[in-house]
């Protein structure tokens, strides 16, 4: 199977530090896509993925599957005796992808929202709309007190124990630099979580 | 349990007509939220879902479950022996993820972005900005070209029959009319599509 990613970016990454997680790493070769020379916008690539994004998986038979969390649900479900990530029954799923969720939408998105908008760094295929980056920004920096409250007397994001809600998490605030938005001493529970999710090994793959 | 919502919006819809295909949609008491009255905003429902959103799945022990998937993947799991609409398995599941990923980050979030950002309607809450909002509707109508492109030959979007990405699809198609996005001729295979589903009795619930 191969891996079309961007090491550097955050969603591969959220994708790699699952897979190390579960011992899966190797299942996979990584096929580095450089997005700054615009590789992801080649014919050969859109065909693999329509949107145009990293991570994809592409399996040996020629099946593509984009989206992080889709493809951290293939291998969930694929190797089963791997530890899972995802939940271990309805309840524990469902709240896990809730969690994902809101680290996607309130949180991950807004982050790269705020970056692409106050910077000029995508502006050859885009029109940034600074205000709009400076809400997204104001949202971002509300998630991080929320996930701070949250954490308060917990180790892990849900159910006690490492889940794909604090991996999603994890690469979601580590991202956050882009927007100068960092785990400071305001955050004292986020920033517990934060150093003990950073010493892991799988958050340096 | 109970399903907070607001009947009209198109979120809730999704949850409804996933568990009106499963045959479970008796299993719900529904509790309708005014989010134009700001219902959605008061404490009681912010313990609920501090994201202040419908829908809200609450089980009967009190467990609260955001995000319309979340919810949908808490039923598929926990009743088993309903039609299968997230996939049979692991492949699939990966694949229809996908797709509702795509239709999330793709034509639902743009219109919902086009609506709030085009008119007034939440601007006691927000400050709308309207360039950002006429590139999402753009956004949203490539989106139609996309799936109607996709929908060439095919009944349904993955694998030849009814699943989540089909539900996803249609209430985020028919949500498209808030900013005036609609099915036309000019989309012979989406409306096509669009038609057949429009004609499930789930369409109507």
């Amino acid at each position: 199977m191969k891996l079309y990613e961007m090491a550097k970016a955050p969603n591969p990454r959220r994708v790699r530090m699952f897979l190390a997680e579960k011992g899966l790493l190797d299942k996979v070769t990584r096929v580095e896509i450089d997005l700054a020379k615009g590789e992801n916008l080649s014919t050969e690539f859109c065909n693999k993925n329509p949107m145009k994004k990293v991570p994809v998986l592409e399996l040996d038979d020629g099946t593509c599957i984009s989206e992080t969390t889709a493809i951290c649900r293939y291998f969930e479900e694929h190797y089963p005796d791997s530890p899972k990530l995802l939940g271990n029954n309805a309840n524990e799923k469902a709240i896990i992808e809730q969690w994902t969720r809101w680290v996607d939408f309130y949180l991950f998105l807004p982050i790269g929202m705020g970056f692409q908008h106050t910077t000029d760094y995508f502006k050859h295929r885009m029109n940034p709309i600074k205000e709009w980056g400076e809400s997204n920004i104001k949202a971002a920096t509300e998630f991080f007190d929320f996930l701070n409250q949250h954490l308060q007397d917990k180790d892990y994001i849900a159910f006690g124990r490492l889940t794909a809600a604090d991996i999603n998490a994890f690469c979601s605030v580590d991202f956050g630099k882009v927007v100068n938005l960092r785990v400071t001493d305001a955050y004292p529970n986020l920033k517990q979580w934060y150093e003990r999710m950073k010493a892991l090994p799988s958050a340096k793959v």
